[in-house]
Parts: C-alpha cells; structure tokens; sequence
C-alpha cells in the first residue's frame, strides 16, 4: 500500500495472494494490505468476519492450473469461508448482529447481496461449528461416507487424517452406522484422542517405520471404504488391505499438493487398475457442493447427532489474522490439530 | 498318454494347461490330451462340445495369483465356456440332442448334472451367439455400460477393443442410447468396420503413431463413458480426455495380462488419483457375474435388438480343438476380428 494511512475504523485489512508457489507455501506467498473498506449498497450487507476456516483445498487455488474451481489470482484476496456478523445492512432479510457464514475470503470485511450467506443461530451450536462439523468439512464426510462409501454393519472403514474435521467425523459416522472404524494420524496424541475420545476401534501413526504393519494389524477383516483424504504413503498402506467391492471415495490428497514431481518409478497405474479389476474397486473423486442437495439432511442428521452427544468435534483455534499464513502452512504437514480456524481480531 | 489307445469312440480330447506362462502364452504352455469319455451319473448329462468360447480372462486363470477365480492347476483342463449338444441324458429337463450354453472347458465331452447350463434354442438365434453378443462378453458390455457407464443422450462413450465382442455392444448400445461412440481399435480394417457396418461415429487406430492425437480430434467434446477393456496407452491416452464426472467401467486389463514388469517411472498414481479427485472420476472394476440378476433383462434387451437388426455381431470361428492354443495366443495380440471361437470337430 502506498499513500497516506487510512483512518482505522475504515480500514480493511485482507491477505493476498503475493506469488504461486513452487512446492510448500510458506509466509512469502502471502501478504497483508491495508485497503479501504467496502460499503453496502442497496440489497447489500456489510459483513465484518469473525472466524475464517482454514482448509487443505487453498493449496489449490493457489496454483495457476484450474482445478474444479478457478485459481486465485496474483494479488487477489484469498478465499475462504468465514463465520461473519452484520456490521450495515440494506437486505431485508438481515439486520445489525446477525451471524451469518458464508465465503468471506481472508479479510475483515466483504460486502454481500445474500447469495451463499447461510444465518447461524448462536442459540442451537456454537457459531465456529459452521466451518466445521456443521460446516463444508462437515458435509464433505457426511456425504462422501455415506453417498460414495456406504459402510455396512460389521465392516471396516478407514481414514486418514482422522483428527481433522472431516475425518473426524467420517469415522464417527462410521460408528454410527455400526462399522469398525479405524483411524490413520500423526503422532501417539491424535492416535489416542481418536480411541479414547471419538470412539474410533483403532488408531494408527502414520509416521511410525511399522506403520503398514500397524494398519494390517489393525484391519484384520480387510478394508471395505477408505476414505481418501491424503494419498501418498497411507494410500500405499491402504490398498493392499482392500477388500473386494471396497469403495474409495476421493475427498483429498492433501499429502502430494505442494509435490513438485511425480516419485521414483517405476509406473504403478498398471498395479491400481489390476486391483480396480481384480477388487472390483469403486473410486469416485467428488467436491462437497456436488452433493448440494444433501445439505438439509445433513444439517438435520449432524447437528441432531451434535446436540445429543453422539459425535464429538474439536477446534484448533489461532489468534488473529496476520497469523493465518503460517497457520496454513502447518495444516498441510499436520501440525493443527483439529478443525483450524483464524479468530479476526 | 501312455498305454494303448483308446477306442476312438471312447476318446475325450482335452487341453491342460502344461505350464504357467512368464509373459506372452504359446502353445508350449498347453498340452492335447486323450483320456476316457466321462459317463454321465443317474441325473446327469453327457454333452458334446461344438463351440469353445476364446476370451482374455482366461490368461488370469493361466497364472498362478488368485484374482477373482482360482487359477487352473497345472495339469487340468482349460476352462471356458462352450456350446454343446446333449450325448446322454439321466437328466429330466434334458433330451438327447438338446443345445446347451456352459462351462464346457477346452474338451470334447464333459458331464454336468444341469448347474450351469441354459438350453439354447436354435430357431431363436443361432448357438454360437450365446458365446458372443447374447452370452458372456455381451452381458459384460451391457450391464457394464448401464450400470457404471451410464450414458446420457449427447455424451461420449469411448471403447477399446472395440470390435472384439464386448467393445462392439458398448458401442452399438451408446448409439441405441442417443450417446456419440468412438472405437478404438488396432488396423485400418478394423477400423472401417465399426464405423461403416457398427454405426460408430468414430474410429482410432490405436497403432497409429498419431493416436493420442487422432483420438483427441474424434472426441471434440471430451470423454464422459470410458469402457476400459485394455489399459496400457490406450489408457493414457483417454486420460486427459475424460470429462468432470466421467465414469469408468474397468472390465479388463488385456494389454497388460503378459506384462513380466511395471513400466518405467515416474510413479503415475498421484497423478491418476488428482484426475479422480479434480475430474470427480467414477472408476469401478466388474466382473460380469456382479450382474448376474440382470441376465434376464440383458437377454431380453439385446436379442431384442439383434433379433430386430438394429446391433450386428461378427464371428471369427477358427476350426479345430487343436487350434485352441495359437488362436487363444493371438486373441492376447488383437489378431482375432469378432469374437474369437474355435469350432470343435
């Protein structure tokens, strides 16, 4: 920013994006501006964020390829949801104080016409849930597990990443429906959170030298739905433990998205499509808004089994918004531990 | 065979499998035998066999590795599928002279007490049609295209192998159900075949040094039904075609059932599994007998359609039990034109 500062109760302050990175993201990709704030206009609400939820799929946007969504561009405000209040409001739906959620972006204002805002009430969840359990990363288990995978009694279903917010519950959905679940993270606390607090059968380290051991052991039956949120190593683990008909569903592969090349050969696409063959595999890669149709009964079953105590949540909650960068930054190699999400000061 | 002769009479002419194939089967790896005609028991048949069904799984059945059948041991009969007339019958629902579809095996007499057997009848559609277009590889194609291919009107279904017997229905059936069908397939012979007798809308030769690029310009609109009967660079080449939520019946493998090694690196599976998940790919593998409470409507469909021209077949009959083991050879190199049977003397 250049020119005189600007009076601070009409500062926005909002992280762009400062350059594409080659491998990992780190701090230098980033930048903090100071820009004017944007006003309401007519049907317009001036939304001041709260909580900006932070998620593996970013990596994404920061690359130039087009994924399923359109890159972020050089110096555009990176996206996000958010939790936000009603700071102004020419919307007839919505008045000062409201909470809503909605894709705010890393920045202490946006102004909105109320497409893609959903209203949260304080009263019946804790707000934060919304980017969470109740939240995208909530839906995407629910609808991936039970869409794509469709565990029965009896059977096993694994996760990895499994202390995050859509493993978390993936697993927990698992329990639900009356399968074993058995949950893949790093290190011997989120191991023993998994078992002794969400109620998961298992708990493997992935970075233990015996980890494909440990899950073999730990899947005794074979594996009949992985829930596929990291590729890499785990996937290595998981496909040989496949039972024949296992489904896949393809959520992430958070462990390749800052890979700047393919590994070593030689070339195992032969070895995958004989076990497809062989295994009768289903493999189906999806987006949580493909099944946007769900979203009602998905609120209705999540936050149902939320307020009865059924499912549990946990939330890695960092302070302010200069801290977001590093804090993504540590989500993808695992350092948060639970839902992350940047309280905006 | 040692010892005297058998009365010829008498005689039941097998081919055993000899010895495991390391890569490309021969005929070193199969051995003719003459042994005693089997009698049927009180409640059994004795058939003839007239027609053995050629068909890629059985390299799967030569190798030693469980897939999903028990390989034959070394030492015992080739199995297969044939079209065969009742010799003998303690059998009440059959008479003398009755045609069967069964797993007859590479022989000229086996005995069945009716599990497996459907009786034919000639008027309707000749024999040798239940080893094709209404038998095996012609459920395969339909209920793999219906079930996971699932071809909506204006789409594009892709196929290898196309005029082999199951990529010659995937075909024809796309067309029936208003989708625009590609073949691939190997010669300009075969080429001209599926788009001047089949109706296809395009054909590829995929031994064309062009192909990846011909197969490109035939699919303006992308890929959205891939009919993987083949792998290897066909796969590669249909990869990056393959439209948002394209999906993938895995029905075989044939490039690659020789193949000693993995081919050269890098390790293309992350990039495979990002096409999943970026793409949100339906891949699933099959197995004709997952299908099997469809046999009724798949019989009822497409003799429907063959009885009222509106899909063609093509037979490439070799002569001679003898033949079995060059003929089967080539059908792994794409040698054979329409499904490939050998008629038994």
């Amino acid at each position: 920013m250049t020119g005189p500062a600007l009076p601070a109760s009409t500062v926005n302050r909002r992280i762009v994006l400062a350059a594409r990175p080659h491998g990992e993201p780190n701090e230098s990709h980033f930048r903090l501006e100071e820009t004017r704030m944007p006003t309401a206009q007519q049907g317009e609400v001036l939304l001041r964020n709260r909580f900006l939820s932070l998620d593996p799929y970013m990596r994404g946007r920061m690359s130039a390829a087009k994924s399923y969504a359109e890159p972020v561009a050089i110096g555009d405000t990176m996206v996000g949801a958010t939790v936000a209040e009603v700071v102004t409001s020419h919307h007839p739906d919505y008045r000062v104080g409201d909470s809503v959620v909605g894709f705010g972006g890393w920045q202490d204002f946006y102004t909105s016409n109320g497409n893609g805002l959903r209203k949260l009430d304080p009263q019946t969840a804790p707000v934060t849930t919304a980017l969470g359990v109740l939240g995208m990363p909530g839906m995407t288990a629910y609808t991936g597990l039970l869409t794509i995978g469709r565990p029965k009694p009896g059977e096993t279903v694994a996760v990895a990443a499994a202390t995050g917010p859509v493993g978390s519950l993936v697993g927990q959905i698992a329990k639900l429906k009356g399968a074993r679940a058995v949950g893949i993270a790093g290190g011997p606390k989120k191991c023993a959170y998994l078992t002794e607090h969400l109620g998961f059968d298992a708990a493997i380290d992935h970075r233990s030298e015996s980890f494909a051991d440990d899950l073999a052991a730990a899947c005794p039956k074979g594996i009949d739905v992985y829930f596929e949120n990291v590729g890499g190593a785990v996937f290595d683990a998981v496909l040989p433990l496949l039972n024949t008909f296992a489904r896949l569903p393809v959520c992430g592969l958070v462990s390749g998205y800052s890979a700047t090349d393919l590994p070593a050969g030689p070339d195992r696409i032969p070895l995958l499509m004989r076990a497809v063959l062989s295994k009768r595999l289903h493999l189906q890669g999806f987006i949580v808004w493909d099944f946007a149709s769900q979203e009602a009964a998905f609120l209705d079953a999540v936050g149902g089994w939320l307020r009865d105590g059924r499912i549990r949540h946990r939330e890695d909650i960092v302070d302010g918004l200069e801290a977001a960068p590093e804090a993504f930054a540590g989500l993808l190699k695992g350092r948060n531990f639970g839902k992350l999400i940047v309280k905006i000061a």
